[in-house]
């Protein structure tokens, strides 16, 4: 017999399948298409568990995998907001929220509670578990659009010091990630995938 | 400065990449496109975490979730098998070893070895915790066709005989989740997206 609680996990689950459905800006590094929010999840949480050991002291990786899972599915409801575009994160916040609000209710009472406290300690960058979640959420994209010779960064007139701002929480979050990815974008701007 | 060895697990998570071009037989549940492996590998590791409680004793969801984020991997090189095809399934292991031996080959040698580890222990199914990970791994794709009445199963003629073998796998990793997906194959029948 298929319990209440299975029924809402389950209604969950299928609920996830739109993820899918949700472009970001980043290109694949083929520059065949837009990336979707669960291939993207995908991608930092295995890089969770590769680059494991540039975690910061106190920061468990594993759970910083989990959390980098989960950390997109507010926008089945609130879509994704380009880190650049200044007036679409104005009002983001308030957007997530309202849409954690419906997609976490789904689930029932005690799984809501502990994934919505997840999803909060990520977005707050307050423990060193998800700076290091953060840093890698913010180097996917890095790696992808050097690969794509600045897939978005090129039609987005995005420059260097808009991307080293990103660097800085990178290195907050994995100190040689960051060294790593401030030599990127050096190399991006010789280059010209990226505005000096 | 970047390490020789940051240098080639890079090179390995810029490799990752290719998985989200790799398409499987199953439809998104808006029924728009297949799925991709890599939005595949992060639906069925999510549903480690959110039906967790459902793993049989011994398993480590945990462990599943990061086991099933790697599981697909080799699909890179080998492509994806559809489950219902006997010729490909022939010579698939030896397609997915050779494949194996490359990508993980890409890695600092005691990544490599840990995570082909990982992934022969997912293979062969011999603990609970890969029984409980293969269980997802049928279970979604279930999931899947019934949301779009069939949309994998009908074209491909495939009979609730061939899928309840496949459930067997799921009771045999999560007896819960497989009493469940019988439940859905029957209804499937009744409605008319699975032959008897």
């Amino acid at each position: 017999m298929t319990t209440d609680r299975l029924t809402r996990q389950l209604a969950f689950v299928l609920e996830l399948d739109k993820l899918k459905t949700i472009l970001r800006q980043t290109l694949l590094t083929d520059s065949s298409r837009q990336e979707n929010d669960a291939e993207h999840s995908w991608h930092v949480a295995m890089m969770a568990v590769l680059l494991a050991e540039y975690a910061p002291e106190g920061a468990d990786p594993l759970a910083a995998s989990r959390m980098l899972l989960f950390h997109d599915v507010v926008e089945i409801d609130a879509g994704d907001t380009f880190i650049h575009d200044d007036k679409g994160n104005a009002d983001k916040a308030a957007r997530e929220q309202e849409a954690a609000d419906r997609l976490y209710g789904l689930l029932p009472p005690d799984q809501a509670t502990e994934l919505r406290a997840l999803w909060d300690e990520y977005e707050e960058r307050a423990t060193p578990t998800a700076r290091f979640a953060d840093a890698l959420d913010r180097l996917q994209p890095i790696m992808n659009n050097f690969a794509t010779q600045g897939g978005t960064w090129k039609p987005h007139n995005v420059t260097a010091g808009k991307v080293l701002k990103l660097v800085e929480r990178i290195k907050a979050g994995a100190p040689a990630l960051g060294e790593y990815a401030e030599g990127l974008v050096e190399e991006a701007v010789r280059r010209g995938y990226l505005l000096p």
